[in-house]
């Protein structure tokens, strides 16, 4: 099935599950979406902080229709699901926005690390969590974000445990996707980042680092939704974890060359 | 000298000509000033369009100091000569902005060609418009960017004749800096991005292409200037023509990995 296809289905209701494994090759999206009073500081937020917020579009106020990412697509419905927020808490699980939507609201797509993860797989590098059939764990760490307006706050990052024969290839496979967070913030020690336990994520499922692994870390796309959450902006609505957006861009289109 | 060493001798009126070669190693940048009131659109223009116009910094409004490219800099008075437009019309050509500065301008910096052709120089690759001492070549496209509000308008590229063998090289050298272009938008043909007369350039000097060589196109820091004054906003601020921003990066550090 394409992505056009799965979209369709989703927009339908017949799939509200989680989004990974599904269209492999295409890349997914978070998605974030705030009032167009704010979007201005948010949009400076991505600008200053690429890694954790690789912006794949920014649509036009009012505009449910993504124009570059994905044909025919909307965002009120091709999600399978999403969470609605009021001035910090949390409103509504939904599976459609219909009732939510307004004429000022901008959305960002940013890029996901399912595409670098795929890429990892194709390299040869285990992939942890997958393997464990569980979330990424994630972290708050004492990295900061650069400022922008009202929205500050420290970077999110997840973590995969990898061997440390193959760390520089992570490196090279990962950093190939500027897109999609890129190449790691951070390599071994979690303590220099401000995590106390490995075991005890702040998102996610914890996972095994095994005997001569060495646990590496990447911006991670919950770092704005933290943000813009933390902010306790009017209104803010985002994907349900793991229920991302299907775009038709390639996972290669993530390259940015 | 350094960079920050450069900047103050431009502040004081020490140096009013042209920065290319100041400071090698360093990233130079674009500089192109809007008040508030534009500024988002301008910024999603870039987002759209990130060959073209590759973001390095983008200041609060009515701050004049960088924070993030440049520690101590004043974007009134570092670059060397600037040029001040009302309505699409050229009123000024002046040294430094301290009359001119609003509290409601925005300053967007923009990675700029001098890094990857510091690059091609390092990688053997020849660049015919140094060698002659004349400006690179620029040429209007039939390329649309992709709007945002009010600012729309054809890609502006820029053009090197690169001996066919490098033709591979140079594609992999500049492709490593999508911050200050990246790799080329055409290859060849000039008439298939609708460009008539190499000879007869829209912007800088004709240089020639000599048998056996490959024009190549890079999308130009000049397209968000073109697009901007098109729309004839009241007030608009760049830089003059090869009067840059001399920046605290790296060269390397606009390679965003």
């Amino acid at each position: 099935m394409t992505p056009a296809q799965w979209r369709e289905r989703i927009r339908r209701g017949e799939w509200t599950g989680p989004t990974a494994g599904l269209a492999p090759g295409y890349a997914q999206a978070n998605l974030v979406i705030v009032p167009r009073g704010l979007a201005y500081d948010f949009l400076v937020f991505c600008q200053r902080n690429p890694k954790p917020c690789p912006l794949l579009e920014v649509t036009d106020p009012g505009d449910p229709h993504p124009r570059y990412t994905a044909q025919g697509a909307d965002l009120r419905t091709d999600l399978p699901k999403y969470r609605v927020y009021e001035r910090g808490v949390l409103i509504a699980e939904v599976t459609d926005l219909m009732s939510y939507w307004r004429e000022d609201l901008v959305a960002f797509l940013l890029g996901c690390s399912f595409t670098f993860e795929h890429a990892m797989l194709r390299a040869g590098i285990p992939v942890r969590h997958i393997e464990a059939g569980v979330n990424v764990p994630m972290y708050i760490t004492t990295i900061p974000c650069k400022p922008s307006g009202p929205f500050q706050g420290p970077m999110v990052v997840s973590m995969r445990p990898i061997p440390a024969p193959l760390v520089p290839r992570v490196v090279h496979v990962t950093s190939r996707y500027p897109l999609a967070h890129g190449g790691p913030v951070h390599i071994g020690d979690p303590k220099e980042i401000g995590i106390r336990d490995l075991q005890k994520p702040d998102f996610g499922d914890p996972v095994e680092v095994r005997e001569g692994e060495i646990p590496v870390f990447w911006a991670c796309g919950v770092t704005p939704q933290a943000v813009a959450l933390h902010t306790k902006i009017d209104l803010l609505i985002t994907h349900a974890p793991g229920h991302m957006f299907i775009t038709d861009l390639l996972d290669e289109d993530l390259t940015f060359t």
